[in-house]
């Protein structure tokens, strides 16, 4: 729905902004605080960079806050083609082979919607957080597995009931994906998962 | 809810990371893209950031984006406390007065929840945005203002239709809400409202 007059470039990313619209309507696992529906991951990205920001003293290395929330704001863009994959689903190495190529294609596809200036830019950003390899990234991911800890113990179990987890899964889940981004969060999240047992709202470690 | 053993500033921070989850449920007047339902503030919050980073060449004056950012992503978290309002409300000096009451006071207390030190920070970045004293302001608020246009349009009429509007009100807020922040996304702003009555998805303007 081109606006007559409009020059290609503003055009261009002017479709970019109401394509990513769409983000609006990716469900997550998780839910709400409040416990009232599942959370949707525009306002997760959302929540992500705000917090973020507020937590940032607390990376394990200095990191570059405003990368890190431009890379929070994009990180679950594919999400738009390729889905929400619940982060405790056991995958085949097939199936994690075939979300990745979706992802990559995704990425492809939305990003390249931009001039392409500004598609290898936020491609560029994109493809840091997937690597971990930076500290912002490692920071970032950090974040991403926090939140939704916070809102399923908040809600009262939220994804940990609704799918049967035991606490041995988001413990080692701490330890995959939150470790060598932040050592206080990581702390703070073992200790959170601990007491979301201690409370009933997460069944205790399988043994 | 404390977990035992938090240091008390990392808790504090993290009361507030729970406490603006509220944003989520805070509804506007505008629908998503696709007119499946209303925006929630915090999505529209994170869809303006994003926004503003992809179209910030087209500020009027250089502005640091990363301030825009963390700008568009904290504008709105009074409404928490203060609620949403339609842009179009007529609202007595009175009733303009009583609202601005309420969101001094929801930002003080919601930035205060915050370590005092961080509390003055995003304070400071809120009170900028409204004030539209700096490029980075009114620039954030061009797209702040844009982006309920090209949903309602993309919707099909979305806000305009539910509240009888016509086109007059958003040509006349468009020049008092974006231009200084944008020309070119104020010169957009206007042609995306002409095209919107002539695929009668808005009223002609009253006489």
């Amino acid at each position: 729905m081109p606006v007559h007059g409009t020059p290609a470039r503003l055009a261009q990313q002017l479709q970019f902004v109401l394509e990513i619209d769409r983000l609006k309507s990716i469900l997550r696992e998780s839910p709400l605080a409040d416990g009232s529906r599942r959370e949707n991951t525009a306002e997760h990205s959302w929540h992500l960079a705000l917090a973020a920001a507020v937590l940032a003293e607390h990376a394990d290395e200095p990191v570059d806050v405003s990368r890190v929330v431009l890379m929070l704001l994009v990180h679950d863009l594919v999400e738009i083609d390729a889905g929400d994959t619940f982060v405790y689903d056991a995958m085949t190495d097939e199936g994690r082979a075939a979300q990745e190529a979706r992802e990559q294609a995704a990425a492809e596809r939305i990003f390249g919607m931009l001039p392409p200036d500004q598609a290898s830019w936020l491609r560029g950003i994109w493809d840091d957080f997937e690597s971990k390899a930076t500290p912002e990234s490692r920071y970032a991911k950090s974040v991403d597995r926090l939140q939704p800890m916070l809102l399923n113990r908040a809600s009262g179990g939220g994804s940990w009931q609704a799918h049967g987890i035991t606490a041995d899964r988001p413990h080692a889940l701490i330890e995959a994906q939150m470790r060598g981004g932040s050592e206080a969060l990581t702390r703070f999240a073992h200790a959170l998962v601990d007491a979301a047992v201690a409370e009933g709202r997460l069944a205790p470690p399988a043994s």
